[in-house]
């Protein structure tokens, strides 16, 4: 299998984690998936994911002390893998794990999703539990010197050892019985974090790419968390479908304005089936589970240019908020297919300039020779925002393969036609230039043309 | 002028550093390009370098104490540009600088390339110097605490100084009169180097493509000294034409074996115009500026292990060696026009696999469909190197567009036909595997097809 | 002779760099040593220091580009020594240098000091000048890749060079000559901030140390900036007297507290003629150089706090303030000779408490038995701050030799007696603890005595 | 407790971890323990050390794959404390514990200690092990973050949480009932190691001064691994008797030669009952335990150096040898009395000279007014050293308090009198100078005196 067929654009879809953190369960998400399969499926959205800590009992309990708690107690079958919670997802009694849900949910005509740790549950290391189809036990796979940094459930697993790759591959087949299409794998992605070890990350991810391909299922491989590394890239692309490039992202502006650092740095490494992660989109009502549920505290300038970027840029788009209770002007946001067109795989995107006022980005579809301009202020008030077309190099990036050579050199003289995509309105570019008046910390996303 | 067109694949030439160091003269670098156009430059060959500090008085004079002597005399024109020594370029005489030298290279049919350091003279700024077409002075742009770590000539120019920008100018339009279609600027690439000044090299590699673009000659611009930033790939790709991934490769196995590392890091950024620099080539004879001639350390499996590498990568190609006295054998390694085939600008190349006793990379044509695959003994004694079909992914590969669907999946059944490029031997397949017995250190490049 | 008996207390005195930064002029200098004879020479102040930059010209002139002008005109004599800029300081006219000042100020019976930076003039080093007493030139002695990251009047002197000690030597004959008492040199504390040259900047303080033994004149070495760098402690107290252990400090809260973290880490290194240095004290009017003159932006509290922690740690004392200015409350902080008792040479202090919260520190007269407890508050508002007496092991540390051993062992039983030094307040201890109602960042400074 | 005066002088004493690494047996440690009491003990050798994993079952037997067995059994009693292993220490049944061993130590007149890792066993955390006199389990008070990097046996235990000291306490109280007289606790000393948890480590080394404090013994305690951290030098000043300045110490010349640099940085912090420690001594037979048992690396040349050195420089002394094999040359090289008289508690050394060719040391005891000089050849050929009187400064460090004046100064003329200390060789030194010729990587080792 191919894994870059697996996702050939870049994933879309709704992660139980900024509004339900560790404390999700079975009725939520069939909520979040019926809401998508009614209002979002139409528009590119179709994962469902269950995220961090489905296995975990007493999950949130202890928030004033723990996010996760520690030594808490785990479902787990005989073979040291981790199962639902039986408290939290009932379905999954009798051994059945998640194919109940992700039947339900693939009846819905969507996809199906979950989180994992990297590595093998500390307890069954420990108790030494057995590894399937194997003579060694989870003692001699774990490895007590790697784990994670901030949540105490797994142990490493050494990809030296007898056992360790059927560990994973057992893991795998079990996800393909329940139907599993996504995982996000976590500790794993910014193998900086665990800094005598990194060489036994890089390990592991090619352990889950090896396990996917035995499984047989098409399973989408996301890494977390970031920020990833960019001198792994061609790793990270050898062997997983997407990666974070950040740290957890919230609804901060500062955070928000820092991605378009990482965009830059990431800006050449967008590929089908590759896709640099900006993280989870924190719109409506989120941050449930943490305790302070809250409207996001975003502007709507703010939420504009983030979508901007994010599909701009091609990023996977995983939305955080409670589905459920999206307001209409959020929906809108999420279903604008004009927008969500530049995510097409034939869509390349630059940035063009970035200082700490403004940002420019140019996108360009190789098969239709469609070009878009995104413009961004950085600024705390309105300001206007122009990019030049010597800045753009809109004559060599414009031109079309079977255009006329004396067309081809100097196509753009002094304007082209704009059209704004969040709000429909038209404009024309003036003196080589393109101008607009932005709201603070908003954005314009152009498609522009040679009339 | 869009600058990757001024190289649409890789440099290939000669430079006077390996051999010379900083002593080169007129006679010799005129002698080498006499070589060049007699024997290699119908393989590709054709820029000629006069490398680092032809400014310089008494260069190589105290070499015992200095590679560069600090506070000696520097030949610099009234507006603080460096001119070509006197003594050793005795047609630059009467301020024609070097483009006596430049039209005899171009009278043979090659091209003329000279190295700068980043900067404007220390001695000029203490001196309050003159800059072209402006109403500051040298102290004004200069910035003090920019200082390059191994040689005492140049203070970085600030950016953000009035008369910055223009200083580069005239330096590139004094380029352009004399005829200069490469610079390799020193002291610019690795921004690390220069630890609280990061930015401003940065600036400077922006000021310098300004510069080229303002003087309308399409330069090609080379950035030295490695290793390169991997996450400033994106600026390097933007504004300039290679850049050197490593500090300087000389004939050790130890570098040899280190630039492996390297390309892997660095694969993916090998674009049109864009070429991630391996270095210079030291075969042949070498050393005689820095006091210590000598033939090549490397053996001659080394020599076809690094050849293999550089070209397969598709690295820029510049011969350290001194020409005129190059070997039957060496000569042979450096016109096989089959081998530089893959240097080709439609050539993408992907390793395989790398471990401490081998590497595998594959490379394919996507006009023609050619494949090839190179084999790499890093082990002391002879020994059998191997890939098997499915790590090369040979069916998804080797599939071409328009191929029939039933054959485009299974294609590749037991076996493939393979000639080696260097010595012309002729081989099949067998078990879904391609294998060698390949000497110490040494390489095998296949042509691979489909029988 | 022996440097430590160059400085048997810590010194205290003047120095011109807060208030005039690089203006200061000689009349200003006069009028300073002045009014320290009349209000403060009684109390121990003694030292007056002319600091940065007095041999150049234009200082202060560009004030809103630069604090230092690159490639400024500078005095210097045919030796590559740098002189007093005529302007500023007219006596030095006729070669005569810094001797009618140093007359002057040992008139009042004061001692004179000056600021050098580390090195040679580069402009020297430029033009070859002359080193005195050799056939060495500037150029041979200067390291041209070792230069001070915020001034760029020297290069760095590589001790291996012949005559690089000469140049020292040659420097403090003429220091000595002109009568100077202290010497404070710059860009050779923290010998981190020359990342490539740590090695080089040691071996510079090693020749400022022989050039003053081989001088004669008992001249007290203190170096800059800080931080100084622990690991090297035993180094300056090998070479120098006095050393910052601080970047620069002024009258902020956070760089107040921030010294609590540094005179804890230097505690155990306060010893006769070696100093950890906590900078000079910015009470009073300050920044007028600086072009924004202003009355201390600490609270009394925070001064108060400020003069305990110096006196207690026994840092060095030098006066920032434009001491003609100075108010009748100010002045009282700077004359208590009761606390300054503690900078007496036979005291040791120790921090017995530091959290978020409050510090406690304790001292003992070895000689007196005298002992003192400081207690200090960082909270934002008033608050109680105590310690108790097995926190500060009063029974071990508040014995005397010659004590029957039957005291010696339980002497302290429930209370001690209380004198605060700066409000001359007494008290009593209660249930074995010291107790104290502070203000926000104030501090209270105990006499302790058993009744 | 004055914790100072546990240790008034540097331990010296055996532990078993050279010879045995973590096999040791009862057997054995009191057969070392009556060579020590016939022929050591008059020297000052007096503490008997258990060293690591006593505790464990199954030590050494994978000796091929790991030091330390991850997840193997462990002796534990029902309060999450580890007791010996009863397969090694039969004595220990019945719940004695370490008691009846002590016993034994303390009936020869000697000293016993033990070795123990920082924090709480995981398996007691995972298993919610009760600690003693709370009603917390060990799963509260262990941090899942806190590990040591090579050995997996516990967790640190979390100086915020309730029940942490507690757990200490309970520690120290056993220990106190078995009478133990010396812990050497490891994974504590050099908190670099764990990055994220300097500051929890250095809690731990407060938590065990408090309790021993608490448990009424005088229990040395000495900090590993090493190196160290010079800024926290006040800290284990405070609450420790020893820690160690270097990782592991074995039997090579570079790392013999590594420690000078080691003792130069730390040579200001030997104070009473504070001693930075150079790591146990591997003279003799070592190494069974680790499957490599051998006489020791080093010549007998190489020897004489780490005696002078450690014993000038007052590190503890800790044999690592077996001692029931030491042959005559060695055993004489452990009884020098004029040598360990350097170890007394009013000498104090400082290091004269250090560069890659030799050392020299001074040492005075502030008592009897001796003084002592060692020189060393660090190079690999005999080769003279020598070291002059105004280097050494021996006007000033040999004066005596109640020597008349115009004898303190100028005492030392031309010569000193001069006893080798290994030797007994007599010598006077010439010129104002002392000058040996000495042995490859050889010492010497002068007692001085005025005639």
């Amino acid at each position: 299998m191919n894994k870059n067929t697996f996702a050939p654009t870049p994933p879309m879809g709704w992660s139980s984690y900024d509004y339900y953190d560790t404390t999700v369960n079975e009725v939520q998400v069939k909520a979040n998936a019926d809401y998508m399969k009614k209002h979002l499926k139409e528009y590119g959205w179709e994962y469902v994911v269950v995220d961090i800590q489905w296995y975990a009992y007493g999950a949130g309990t202890m928030r004033d002390r723990y996010q996760y708690i520690p030594f808490s107690k785990l479902e787990m079958d005989e073979y040291s893998r981790l199962l639902p919670c039986r408290e939290r997802f009932p379905s999954s009694a009798g051994g059945r794990g998640f194919k109940p849900l992700a039947d339900y949910i693939h009846g819905l005509g969507l996809k199906f999703g979950i989180h994992i740790m990297r590595g093998i549950p500390r307890i069954a290391s420990h108790n030494h539990g057995k590894i399937p189809g194997t003579f060694v036990t989870a003692d001699r796979i774990a490895n007590p010197f790697s784990i994670c940094g901030w949540n105490s459930d797994m142990y490493g697993v050494d990809a030296k050892a007898e056992g360790a790759q059927e560990y994973y591959d057992s893991l795998f087949l079990l996800y393909a019985e329940w139907g599993v299409d996504y995982v996000k794998c976590d500790d794993i992605c910014n193998t900086n974090l665990y800094v005598n070890n990194r060489y036994s990350g890089e390990k592991e991810i090619e352990m889950l790419y090896k396990a996917i391909q035995k499984c047989g299922r098409p399973i989408v491989l996301s890494l977390s968390p970031g920020p990833a590394l960019i001198d792994k890239a061609w790793h990270y692309e050898k062997y997983a479908n997407m990666w974070r490039i950040t740290d957890d992202f919230w609804d901060s502006w500062s955070l928000l304005l820092n991605m378009f650092e990482r965009c830059e740095l990431w800006q050449k490494h967008v590929l089908p089936g590759c896709y640099p992660d900006c993280d989870m989109l924190p719109p409506g009502w989120i941050g449930k589970g943490f305790g302070q549920e809250r409207m996001t505290g975003f502007t709507r300038e703010e939420q504009i240019t983030m979508m901007t970027l994010w599909c701009i840029f091609r990023s996977p788009l995983m939305l955080g908020a409670e589905l459920t209770k999206l307001d209409e002007w959020t929906l809108s946001l999420l279903t604008n297919k004009r927008v969500f067109a530049l995510m097409g795989s034939s869509h390349q995107a630059v940035q063009i300039a970035r200082d700490e006022k403004h940002a420019v980005w140019f996108s360009k579809d190789s098969e239709s020779g469609n070009c878009y301009v995104a413009l961004f202020n950085f600024q705390e008030a309105e300001a206007e925002v122009n990019t030049v077309f010597e800045e753009l190099d809109l004559n060599t990036r414009m031109e079309k393969k079977n255009m006329p050579e004396k067309i081809r050199h100097g196509i753009i003289k002094n304007e082209v036609h704009l059209e704004e995509l969040w709000t429909g309105e038209g404009a024309v570019s003036k003196e080589r230039k393109i101008t607009a008046d932005i709201d603070a910390h908003g954005a314009k996303l152009y498609h522009i043309t040679i009339k």
